[in-house]
């Protein structure tokens, strides 16, 4: 009943070695490595910045605003609230493992961290700065200045470094040692006998041709809605308003399902309000199968098993402003 | 020039026989003395609260938007942000140090900590919930009532109980061990010639008049516009609202000055950008006197050395909700 689409066909090529190296070589989902940390003190230097609300116009929203690491790296909203409270046109992915997909965005219009980094500050309906003005501000900052001196050996803070030390922060932002993972990796009892029914449920149903890898997801773009059309009011193309091709309308980055407990509500439109609602659409619309209540539970236990140690961090204490910063301007 | 108010007189008469037992018993400044905790678990429950962005209608505002941990606990902004990109009508004081004042809001109308913490809640213009509603939401998730019976032994979370947890949060939110508190304990060497000069000036000029105790300020209720009428349009009423006593008007209480070089911009109406401009309208409308430049700098020097430690502490993990947990209503 599943199609493949080409892209799920590749990915899934691609995979295979890596699969056939891992600890679980036959399972298509692989557990969450923590990389070691390369530079400290960059990373020390994008959390403060992915928690500092100057960067926007209003002094009022930060990326932790729209991607809250107290709640899964989401802002549980349909969609988001951007300046001067414009409501935003897609839901905020989460920023957990977000260094595992292949693209950001839902469309995957930027190609890695860095470049999505960059975007919501100039965006007029989120942050609504500019990057000029966002670094005019940084750089009035002494202790912003000499951070960034001591990472990247220069005075002028430019918005490469500030989205690549953004970005540095991010890829920490990884959930390893969930109970699912704990079962790849072993422990037999990890699991409930309903969350391994689920998995068992997920894998033979298809979905782990789209949701396979280390995220559970984040590998390739496919089509929102296979076998029935997805219906919505929400405006998003998806991949095809980044390559104009009409081939690549409602081609969406599969989203990671790795914290799904905590990233509701689902779909780029954030119209499944509960996993269960997320599996019967996607039983229905990708694979041709309506879920009985108990398979539809099963594998909503199964997803709760994705839920990973959250990272935890001592909030950053942000340098003050001073005489010279320009003013955040919330109601201009 | 300085005319000591009723309020003022009480509260320095009540200091006296704290400053005499402290080690700097000839300072009208104590330093901030860190008291131990005594209900960990309710501290740790009240910090999830606090950064809960549940407890507003929208799911998008929580205490620390306001009450920003990472900026000297407050937003830098000169009114805050409420529901729906509100204006405020008042600067959002400090949290830090918040529990070593007589009362709480500029006004005063809340006794205490606990009793502020059910305002912003329900207030339309702020977070624009009502405490039944966020009650439900709390009620719904099965952590939230856990870690709720554990502190309060019942399973029925009430308002009480959640204002109490935020307020038991809160009184940990003090910075001892500031440059100003370390010279004050008798370390010469931890204020510089310039700093030094401008706390004498800061004494000799009058401000310990209401600017005194561990906070310095937070103790009395005092005139906005001593010798001269302060001009703003800022609708704020002051201590007269509450009272209504209209020789109340324009009596505001005093804000701390702790960690002041973080908690621009200053006064109710956050009209003075800078701590230099403030101290400028202060020497002119409360004492009638006009600092020089370098006067000016001096006072500003020593201000800047009542920057005491921040509270650090790892980002709360917020349960998260589930199906029967009702939804956020951003754009309603």
């Amino acid at each position: 009943m599943f199609k493949y689409s080409k892209a799920a066909a590749i990915a899934l090529a691609v995979c295979f070695p890596l699969v056939s190296q891992s600890a679980s070589a036959e399972e298509p989902i692989e557990p969450i490595t923590v990389k070691p940390v390369e530079d400290a003190a960059m990373v020390e230097l994008g959390k403060k910045l992915y928690f500092d609300p100057r960067l926007s116009k209003s002094g009022f929203i930060s990326c932790n605003s729209c991607h809250n690491l107290s709640m899964g790296g989401t802002d549980n909203l349909k969609t988001s609230i951007g300046h001067n409270w414009q409501q935003g046109p897609i839901n905020s992915p989460t920023v957990l493992n977000s260094s595992l997909n292949l693209a950001q965005f839902w469309d995957g219009r930027a190609m890695n961290l860095q470049e999505q980094a960059g975007g919501p500050i100039a965006n007029p309906g989120e942050m609504a700065s500019t990057h000029a003005l966002a670094l005019k501000v940084l750089q009035s900052i002494p202790e912003y200045v000499s951070e960034y001196k001591a990472v990247f050996n220069t005075d002028k803070i430019d918005i490469d470094g500030v989205t690549k030390a953004i970005a540095a922060f991010e890829e920490t932002l990884v959930t390893p040692n969930s109970p699912f993972d704990k079962w790849l990796k072993g422990d037999k009892k990890a699991l409930t006998a309903q969350e391994l029914a689920g998995y068992e449920l997920f894998k033979d149903s298809g979905c782990t041709a789209c949701h396979n890898g280390a995220a559970a997801g984040g590998n390739t773009f496919e089509k929102m809605g296979v076998v029935e059309p997805y219906q919505t009011k929400n405006a998003a193309e998806g991949r095809a308003a980044v390559t104009k091709d009409e081939a690549d309308r409602f081609y969406f980055k599969v989203p990671t399902l790795r914290n799904v407990e905590l990233t509701y509500p689902y779909f780029h439109d954030g119209e499944a309000a509960t996993l269960t609602d997320a599996v019967d659409v996607m039983g229905r619309i990708q694979l041709g199968r309506s879920f009985t209540d108990e398979e539809n539970a099963s594998i909503v236990a199964f997803l709760k098993s994705l839920t990973g140690e959250q990272p935890t961090f001592a909030m950053p204490i942000l340098p003050p402003s001073n005489d010279s910063t320009p003013k955040p301007q919330p109601f201009d």
